[in-house]
């Protein structure tokens, strides 16, 4: 099958962790985390309240990188039974404007692949945070001019992959979604009957975990780099479809 | 002149201030905030510092309750020379929990005139603020099903809502946007050439402070309350417009 313009796909890009860097920064802030408290609690220890508090604050706060300091400092005072030092405190919220601050690194050959898609392809960039930090974030990739849609959302479920599908008016069968969560990225759009191309990041925070997929599931794709994507989507592009 | 359903005006409502309340429950957090940092400072320079706090942060954190209650952490560790205790820390996070658990409070009218409105016009939400706070308050003000768009974003100026407009393709002479605010929600809209309507919320958070608009400025009119907005778009809709 030839794949004219009709047939390309629409591929949708996560941000963090599949263009560029961001659990890195989160992990080396939790280190830091850790060296604050390791005298009253191991790390282990620390990283497991963390993740607790974290996931009681998911349905105050939602994702992204305050809610996560916010956590932090309640962390802290919980563990500590308050005996934490004030000092230390504002070094938690040194930690967050040290995130917030961060430049930007793009992965791999992020750049060349978004730029070299876009000229066949439709993108749509679709992230989940926080608003304002992913803004900041997308304008610092200097990506933004390749997407024809940018999508921010709170959450990636299938309802919110859906009503994007809905609102660009995407077919399932012609999208492909590239990310590194198997949990945000990958199950619920192919639930929708939609491809994905899975990419690990070198960190998966816990609360993305999910049980891999198996490598014979229809319309996943597992990949070690994004420089595999084109080659990735032209294989899809390839395939027989629905409507054939 | 007849207003046949081409010449109905497009409506954006901001949400904060406008369809449900807001600065009061912030309000309200700050009077707490003095509470606890009184015998260190009088309310008024506790006021100052917060505000000049929140401003230097602006820039990293964006709007909303998360940076608002993480600048009242930096303040009040900075007013006290890190002398305050550690459990007043601890309740300035759980002023930020009552801030996003704060049941929503529809203002006024406000429920009957979006529906109302709704049958006869095309509305659209402008809100600003955190996504996820955001999303939770449109959810629970249950006016949802009445706006054709609804747009979250981290800023309002000229040229955001420039982008809202093409992105509906609307003209900005058929675009009026009703809120409190008239440095977020007045001034921008007015500059680009559409209509209006202005209705001043009880209190007025000081950064969205602006110079009041002369009576007579062109396309804007200032109202009391929501209900009066009807009868002002019926006024509007009746109004010349360019290309008659």
């Amino acid at each position: 099958m030839d794949a004219g313009s009709d047939d390309r796909m629409i591929i949708g890009f996560d941000g963090d962790d599949t263009l560029w860097h961001n659990e890195n920064v989160l992990w080396s802030a939790e280190q830091k985390f850790h060296d604050v408290l390791l005298h009253y609690l191991p790390a282990e220890e620390l990283s497991h309240r963390l993740y607790e508090t974290e996931m009681r604050n998911l349905s105050l706060f939602g994702y992204g990188a305050k809610g996560f300091v916010l956590s932090m400092i309640e962390t802290a005072i919980d563990v500590t039974d308050g005996r934490i030092a004030v000092a230390d405190i504002q070094k938690l919220v040194g930690f967050l404007k040290d995130i917030v601050a961060h430049p930007l690194h793009l992965i791999g050959e992020a750049a060349r692949v978004v730029e070299t898609l876009s000229q066949s392809n439709r993108l749509i960039l679709i992230s989940k945070g926080e608003l304002f930090h992913q803004e900041n974030k997308i304008a610092s990739s200097g990506l933004a001019k390749f997407f024809s849609g940018i999508e921010i959302v709170s959450e990636k479920d299938q309802g919110v992959y859906q009503r994007i599908l809905t609102r660009h008016t995407i077919r399932p069968d012609n999208f492909v979604m590239v990310g590194n969560s198997l949990r945000s990225d990958i199950d619920p759009v192919l639930k929708l009957g939609a491809h994905a191309i899975h990419i690990p990041y070198e960190i998966t925070w816990r609360h993305e975990h999910l049980s891999p997929i198996e490598g014979e599931a229809p319309r996943y794709f597992l990949r070690e780099t994004i420089a595999e994507v084109p080659q990735t989507v032209s294989a899809i592009e390839g395939l027989p479809r629905t409507g054939d």
